[in-house]
C-alpha cells in the first residue's frame, strides 16, 4: 500500500519531473567510462579478441534480455553495458576484415555522440539550423570531388535506399504522372546493372514496384567490370521487346571484387539512349579523394546521380550515406514532396527552402552529416586522401606477400581494396586436376571461418561467385591496420587451415 | 619538401597506423565533457534558451562550415563541438513542445553512445550477436503489449518506412508475383486512410509505385477519427470501379490532433473485405503501456501490422521505429529477401535464421534496439507506463488552465497528448462575427511563433487543418516537464500575443 501510494503521489505531483538529471548524468558518465575501456581500448587492442563467440542459447542466458515490469539499479545497468560491450563483435579491432566498414575514427565518433545528445530531426531549419546548413556544405564538398559545381543531394539511411532514390527520380523525371497515378498505367520499365552489382538494386526494384525481372543483367569482363557493348545490346533488345529502358546502375567498387565499371564508356551509351546514369559508389566513392586513384571513376561527372557511403571506407560510422544529384531543377523535392502543412508552413518567417524535409521520403531523419563534417575538419581532404592511398599501399603489400606463400591463390589482381583469394590447404595443393577438387576447396573457407570465429582471433568473410567456389574476401582500408596485422592475417589463415 | 617527405614517409611506413588512439581518446573525453555541459546541463535548464536564433547567413559565417584540404587542431575542433551545441535547437529543453519528440532519457542516450562505439550492422549474427537476440526480445516485448503471442517484426529507419513495409507486404501477400514482375501486370491497387493520417502514407504510395491518387481518403468525425461506415462504402466504390482494395492504414494518434481511429470497428470492415489492416501507431502506440489508456487502441490485436515509434513519446532517441507483424509464415523475409551469398552464406556453422538482414530492404542497418532495451530495463514497463499516464495528467491540467483563461480556445477536448488551440489575442475577442476574423486569426500563430523563436523562450508548432485556420499544436509528454513549464507556456503565449 505504502509503495503504491508513493508511486501514485509521484505520478500526480505535477511539480516532480520523472527524470532525475543528477542521477541520469552520473549514469551516463559511468557508461561513458565503460565504453571507453571495453569498446575503445580493449576493442582496438590486438591482444584482445575480435569476438567472444557464444552459441545463441548460451548468450541469451548470459545477457538476461527479458523486459520486466520493474526497473533495475544503476549498478546492474552498468553491468549490462559492460556485458553488451563484451559479447559484441569489435568492428573497431584492427583484425576485423569482415565487412566494408572497420576501425574507429574518434572525431567521427564524437560527432555521433553530439548528434545523439542533440537528438533532432533534420527536416526543418527551426529543428536543426546548424545541420541544415552543414548538410548542404558536406554535400557540396562531396559534389566538388565528383566535379559538379552545382547540384542537389541528401543523406539517406544507407546506400540501398540511396539506390532506390535514383530509380524513383529517374522514373519521375520521365513520367511525372507516376507520382499520382502509379506504375499501373505505365509501360514496363527496365533497369540495367551488372550481375556483380549490389543486391540493393534488385531489392529496390521489388520495393518500388518495378520487379526484379525487370532488372537486366549486363555482362562483365573477367575482373567483374560491366561491358559497355553488352549494355548497348541489352538496351536495344529491351526496347525491341516493348520495354522502356529507364536507368543504368553502374558500380564503382563492387561489393565482392571491388571492380569499377568503366563510367566514361557507359556514359556514352547512356547519352545515346537517353537513360538516367546512376553510379553506385557506396563502396568505391572514396577514391575521389585520392589524386592517384580517382581515375578509377573517370567519367563520374557525367552521371545523373551517385550513391556514396562515407560509413564504409571513410569510417564515418553507421549510418552515413550520401545521395548526390546533378539536377538543379529541384527534382528531388518535386518528386518526394507531400507539402505537409504541420511541418512546412508556407507562412514561416524564414526562407522555406531551408526546410529540406520534403526532399526525403522519410519524415524523421537522423542527422548523418555532423560526424563526417567533424572528421573532415579534423584531418582535411588531404588526410582522407592519405587514408585512401594508404589502403592501396597495404593491399599491394598483402598481395605481394600472398604471392610469396604457397597456399594463397588470388582470383585476380585487385583493382581496389578487396583482395579475393582461395586458401589452398596442403592436402589440396597440386590437385587441381582431381574431380572433387572444387567441392573440397569449397569447404575450406567455411571451416577456417568457423575456427577463427570460435577462437576470436580475426574476422574475414567468404562467398562463392558464379562458378567460383567459396573464396575469402579480405578488405583492407582501416587506418588502424599495420603491416603486422596483415602478416598475422596470412599466418593465421595458414594456421587455421594447415590440417585441411 | 621536408613536409611532403615526412608525409610520404608516414604514408609508406606500413607499421605506422594513421590514427593515434591516445590523441583520439583524449579528444573524445573532452568532447564528452562539452556535450555534458552544453547540451545536457545547459540544454535542459529552463533559464537557458531553447534555441539561439540566427539568420542563416549569419549562422553560416559563425560556423565556418567549409571543408578544406588541411586538418585542424584539437583545440579548434573542440570549439567547433561547442559551437554546434550552442547554435542547435535544444530538443531536450523542458520548453521544447514543437515536435513529437522531446526531452532526454539518460539510459537511452547511454545506449546510443554504446551503439555508436560498437558501430555494427545488425544484419547477421556474427556481426551483432547481442543485437540480433536483443532486437528479437524487444520486438517480442512490444508485440506482447499488442496482445500477440507470436509474430515477426523489424526496426526501420523511421515510421514512414515502417508504413511502406506494410504496403509492400500486403501486396506481396496478395500478389507474390509483384516481387519479380512488378506492378505493371497487376490491377490498380488502392489504399484507404483518413485525411488526417500521416503524410508518409501518400509518400509511401508514390515511392512504391502505387500512386497518391490511389490513396483513398475516408471521412473522419469531428474529432478526426475515421468513420468505419464511410470506409465500407469507399471500399465498395473502389471495387465497383475495378480497383483492388489492398490495405487500410488506420492511425492510432494522428499527427496533429492525436485522434485514435476506432480499430475494432475498422477490423470488422477489414475482415469483411479481406483487406490488410495496418495500424500507424507511430505516435500513439505508447498508450499500450498504460492500463488506463490502452483502451484507445482496442482492437489493435486484430491488425496485420503495426508501426510504432519509440523515438517519439518514449524518448528512445532518433531513430527507433518498430514495425510489428502478426504473420508467422516468414512473410517479411520472403518478401524482401535477395539471398546475397556474400552475407548470408548457406554453409555457415550457426543457425541461418539468426542472419536477419534479408528481412530488411536495407543492407547496412543501424542497431536501433539497444537504447530502447536499456531504457526499458532501467525503468521497467511500469516506469514507461507511468510516463504515459503522467503525460495525460499534464494534459488535463493544461486544458483546465486554458479554460480558465480568456484567450485560449480549444479545437476540441484532446483525446491524447496533443492540445490543439487557437490563441485569440485581445483585439480579436468577441469579434467572431466579423468578416475578417478568420483571416486575422490565421496570422496570429505565425507572429507568436516568430517572436518565441527569436527570443528563444520556448518552441511550439502551428498549422492549419482543413478549413480551420492556423492553430497551435502543443504536445505534452516529456517526463522532464513540470507544472511550472505549463504555466510558463500559457503566460508566454499571452505575453507574446498580447499586442496582436
Ligand atoms: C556496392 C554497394 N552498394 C550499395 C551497398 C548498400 O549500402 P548500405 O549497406 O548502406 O545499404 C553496398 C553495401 O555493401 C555496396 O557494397
Ligand atoms: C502518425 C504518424 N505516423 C508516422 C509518422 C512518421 O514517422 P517518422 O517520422 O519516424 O518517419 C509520424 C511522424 O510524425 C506520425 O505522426
Amino acid at each position: 500500500v505504502c509503495v503504491s501510494l508513493l508511486f501514485s503521489s509521484k505520478l500526480h505531483d505535477l511539480n516532480e519531473p520523472l527524470i532525475d538529471h543528477a542521477e541520469g548524468q552520473d549514469f551516463l558518465n559511468e557508461a561513458f567510462k565503460v565504453i571507453m575501456d571495453e569498446v575503445l581500448c580493449k576493442g582496438t587492442d590486438v591482444k584482445q579478441k575480435v569476438c567472444e563467440w557464444k552459441e545463441p542459447d548460451e548468450l541469451a542466458l548470459l545477457l538476461d534480455l527479458e523486459l520486466r515490469a520493474t526497473g533495475e539499479t544503476q549498478h546492474r545497468l552498468l553491468q549490462r553495458v559492460r556485458d553488451v560491450a563484451k559479447y559484441s563483435t569489435k568492428t573497431c579491432h584492427p583484425r576485423f576484415f569482415n565487412q566494408q566498414f572497420a576501425g574507429v575514427d574518434y572525431h567521427s565518433l564524437a560527432g555521433q555522440f553530439l548528434t545523439d545528445a542533440l537528438n533532432t530531426n533534420i527536416c526543418t531549419y527551426e529543428l536543426g539550423p546548424v545541420f541544415v546548413l552543414m548538410e548542404a556544405e558536406v554535400l557540396r564538398g562531396l559534389r566538388q570531388l565528383v566535379g559538379w559545381a552545382e547540384g542537389d543531394g541528401i543523406f539517406c539511411p544507407g546506400g540501398s535506399i540511396s539506390n532506390m532514390y535514383a530509380v524513383n527520380l529517374a522514373r519521375y523525371q520521365l513520367f511525372p504522372e507516376v507520382k499520382t497515378k502509379g506504375l499501373c498505367s505505365l509501360p514496363k520499365l527496365t533497369i540495367f546493372t551488372s550481375p556483380e552489382s549490389h543486391f540493393s538494386v534488385k531489392k529496390g526494384a521489388a520495393f518500388l514496384g518495378i520487379g526484379t525481372d525487370n532488372v537486366i543483367l549486363v555482362k562483365v569482363d573477367d575482373r567483374g567490370r560491366m561491358i559497355p557493348e553488352d549494355l548497348d545490346e541489352k538496351i536495344k533488345l529491351a526496347k525491341s521487346q516493348g520495354a522502356v529502358p529507364l536507368l543504368i546502375s553502374c558500380t564503382s567498387g563492387t561489393t565482392v571484387r571491388g571492380a569499377f565499371d568503366p563510367l566514361d564508356h557507359i556514359a556514352d551509351v547512356c547519352e545515346r539512349h537517353k537513360l538516367w546514369m546512376h553510379v553506385d559508389a557506396a563502396w568505391g566513392g572514396s577514391v575521389l579523394f585520392s589524386k592517384q586513384h580517382t581515375h578509377l571513376m573517370k567519367g563520374v561527372d557525367r552521371a545523373n546521380s551517385i550513391a556514396w557511403n562515407p560509413h564504409k571506407m571513410l569510417l564515418a560510422g553507421l549510418q552515413c550515406s550520401a545521395f548526390l544529384l546533378k539536377d538543379t531543377t529541384n527534382l528531388l523535392k518535386r518528386c518526394h514532396s507531400a507539402n505537409a502543412t504541420y511541418l512546412f508552413q508556407q507562412d514561416k518567417f524564414y526562407d522555406m527552402n531551408l526546410d529540406i524535409g520534403d526532399k526525403s521520403v522519410q519524415c524523421s531523419r537522423r542527422v548523418d552529416c555532423l560526424k563526417l563534417w567533424l572528421m573532415w575538419k579534423a584531418v582535411g581532404s588531404d588526410g582522407l586522401a592519405e587514408r585512401v592511398d594508404k589502403a592501396f599501399i597495404h593491399v599491394r603489400y598483402l598481395v605481394e606477400q600472398m604471392k610469396k606463400r604457397e597456399g594463397f591463390q588470388l582470383l585476380a589482381e585487385p583493382e581496389f581494396v578487396n583482395v579475393c583469394f582461395w586458401y589452398i590447404p596442403p592436402s589440396l595443393r597440386g590437385k587441381e586436376g582431381n574431380a572433387d577438387y572444387h567441392d573440397r576447396l569449397a569447404k575450406v573457407a567455411p571451416v577456417i571461418k568457423e575456427r577463427m570465429m570460435k577462437q576470436g582471433t580475426m574476422m574475414v568473410g567468404y562467398q562463392p561467385l558464379g562458378d567460383r567456389v567459396n573464396f575469402f574476401r579480405m578488405v583492407v582500408f582501416s587506418p588502424l591496420v599495420s603491416q603486422k596485422d596483415m602478416d598475422f592475417f596470412l599466418n593465421e589463415i595458414e594456421r587455421l587451415g594447415s590440417d585441411l
